[in-house]
């Protein structure tokens, strides 16, 4: 059977005992302590080692938030705690998950389109910043402070006039449903300041999951200029602006990991050189998918080897309930493998083409496509990596009622 | 602003008070019943007339089963207990659903490729059907009934070298993770009667989601003559066939509804002319999809009316974390509409061109591109039919928080 690639294993995975160790743990090891295959097993020395390489890169100017849609898990979001230094959140529900790991509100924004008259409470009566997304939500805002006696804390989410080329996800550069289209912006910022809210600067969110270090720093000179002019459009110094993200991680053949240090570099020069009127803005960049995507390995165990037409199928015991993007069935037009492997098998010589299939009754279910592997049996484990964003979160748990999978942080 | 159309709306919804009614009450009532939006609603009557129209289309000579996986909210497994011969299951967490109904496990069948031991000895423990997917699954089978001195109740999935055209997802034809490749059938079930097995049969699908009537006659009477032609290689009668489904509902604009009694002519053909060795078979087509999603509408409220660069968008408090596939994020490559309305101002002239998302911050999160509506407000009640099947549980309810939708059967 012809051969298609997997995608690139992301550094930091190692052998041990011939088998995948994760930190310090072998896969067998880790699937043990936590008493059963599906497993998300997160590892922390991934996460500070990422978060070190961002400091290191970026200059001390710019803050590093972490957008806690990319993974929820509670130990996730309590071991990020001292690592950045706000989080973005996206409903009340997320709100919660911060307030139980502790997280001081003033520390967290709250975006996302349509948040409800109770999310909006919530938030502002424990301070969180709303990254407005409306003039109606505005409206609403002041209002619910108004009753409860508290002025809210309002950004305003920019829809600007160009995108992040190259990204997965655009979110700016013509009609969106997110944020407010720049030219209405000075206005809205004007009205909202008027009305007595505590005016906490702008949100420009251009797009997601971006290699090109080139797309992301000409999006971050965009949106620092646009920054700018709005600040000086509104005559106020605007207090903070939240500049968005974008950087992706690789996760398909012919990916190339995103040139940190050259993104990096190119920050250093704009903070050097920052107009005017944001010398005194807090500046921060806004991260999900980077900072856990890669510290993220999802585990789960060979139920069957069997063989159909001439082709071998490994049948695991996970699937698109927990990696749904995995399957290709998330916001991808052409399936493309993961970097997946036989955890069990680590250093064993590829010899076997496989199709490794989840346990769901639906031709959508498909872990890897013709990917040369050790031979794999019944009982072996698989790993499909870059599990760490996206993951357990983003798939359908109870499709077909298999449950969720245990998530573990190592 | 150019128009999309949005999908056909099923029959049997009407206008009361100027809203959507669903059975006798109305959009507003529902909701308020519940006590929230996002909400799914199912129809009894709906759910009532569609098994009728097919027993009436039907030879009784054919069973109906129920495919769980479908909906398996508790109130509609209940509810669909009295109205069908059996229920087809694909894990464990289901099988503890049909057991919480209390639906005779003989009743009940179990397939899907990644059958876990536990899973295995929970269906033979309670006599539910095994629809054996692989030589390895019948090993593993038998040795547990052994261990636990119980004869498993056996039919064999058989991987059909021929597909339902026009399928949504074929399940035939070539490599497949599901199932026995047909010629090697016989000796697997020789092998399970000799080694004290229950015998129950065979269970062929060929694909699901079909419109076309000619294509599901052509694909049962193969399933026919490849049931009768594997039989007589068994050589004892096949005690039970589980002919598959495949009927499909439609979603999108252009889609015409299966024409039942097209099909039900062409089946009432054969089984008065049933090969010799299918005489005494009792036969069943397995439904889900065709059986509840057209009975089902999900209910979310406009929560924003905004404009962006000429765009109108109603921001709901619905999304795809509710409504993956309306989305057009599973299975589908081109994003088409479902049908959507207004269901609070049901009756009222289309006058305004709307894209109507959910409360996700991602560009995936739509469920109306460009549809022509009567001009709604913060507020108003949004209805996405045909959302009965695969909905609330096949689609990702953690994802950024929100958490699930209310369920209710009415």
């Amino acid at each position: 059977m012809k051969t298609k690639p997997v995608g690139p294993i992301p550094n930091g995975y190692e052998t041990r005992d011939g088998e995948l160790a994760i930190g310090t743990r072998t896969a067998s090891d880790l699937v043990a302590s936590a008493g059963q295959t599906p497993l998300f097993v997160y590892s922390r020395a991934h996460l500070d080692r990422r978060v070190a390489e961002l400091r290191a890169a970026l200059p001390s100017r710019i803050g590093v938030n972490y957008a806690v849609k990319a993974n929820p898990h509670a130990a996730m979001v309590a071991h990020m705690d001292p690592l950045v230094d706000g989080f973005d959140i996206a409903s009340s529900g997320e709100l919660a998950m911060t307030n139980a790991a502790g997280i001081d509100p003033k520390r967290v924004s709250f975006a996302g389109p349509g948040k409800r008259d109770d999310e909006l409470e919530a938030a502002i009566a424990c301070g969180v910043t709303l990254n407005c997304e409306s003039e109606g939500e505005a409206q609403r805002s002041l209002a619910i402070g108004h009753r409860i006696g508290k002025a809210p804390r309002i950004a305003i989410r920019v829809n600007p006039d160009f995108e992040l080329k190259g990204s997965g996800m655009k979110m700016g550069g013509g009609a969106k449903p997110f944020g407010v289209d720049a030219e209405r912006v000075p206005a809205l910022a004007r009205s909202i300041i008027n009305e007595g809210a505590d005016w906490r600067g702008l949100h420009i969110f251009t797009g997601s999951q971006a290699l090109s270090a080139d797309a992301i720093i000409e999006a971050q000179g965009n949106v620092l200029k646009l920054a700018a002019k709005l600040g000086d459009d509104i005559g106020r110094v605007l207090p903070k602006l939240n500049m968005g993200g974008g950087f992706g991680i690789a996760y398909f053949p012919n990916d190339t990991a995103l040139d940190l240090s050259a993104v990096g570099a190119a920050l250093h020069g704009y903070v050097e050189d920052l107009p005017p009127s944001l010398k005194d803005t807090e500046l921060c960049l806004e991260l999900g998918r980077y900072l856990v995507g890669e510290a993220g390995v999802y585990l789960c165990r060979v139920i069957d080897r069997k063989v159909s037409h001439g082709t071998t199928y490994l049948v695991t015991d996970g699937g698109l309930h927990h990696q749904l993007a995995a399957s290709g069935n998330f916001g991808t037009v052409v399936r493309r493998n993961y970097p997946v492997a036989i955890a069990s098998r680590y250093d064993a010589e590829p010899d076997d083409v496989v199709n490794v299939v989840g346990c769901l009754c639906t031709p959508l279910d498909r872990l890897a496509d013709q990917a040369l592997m050790p031979r794999a049996q019944v009982g072996d484990i698989v790993a499909v990596f870059c599990a760490g964003a996206y993951g357990a979160s983003a798939s359908p748990a109870a499709f077909l009622g298999h449950g969720p999978a245990a998530e573990i942080l190592v």
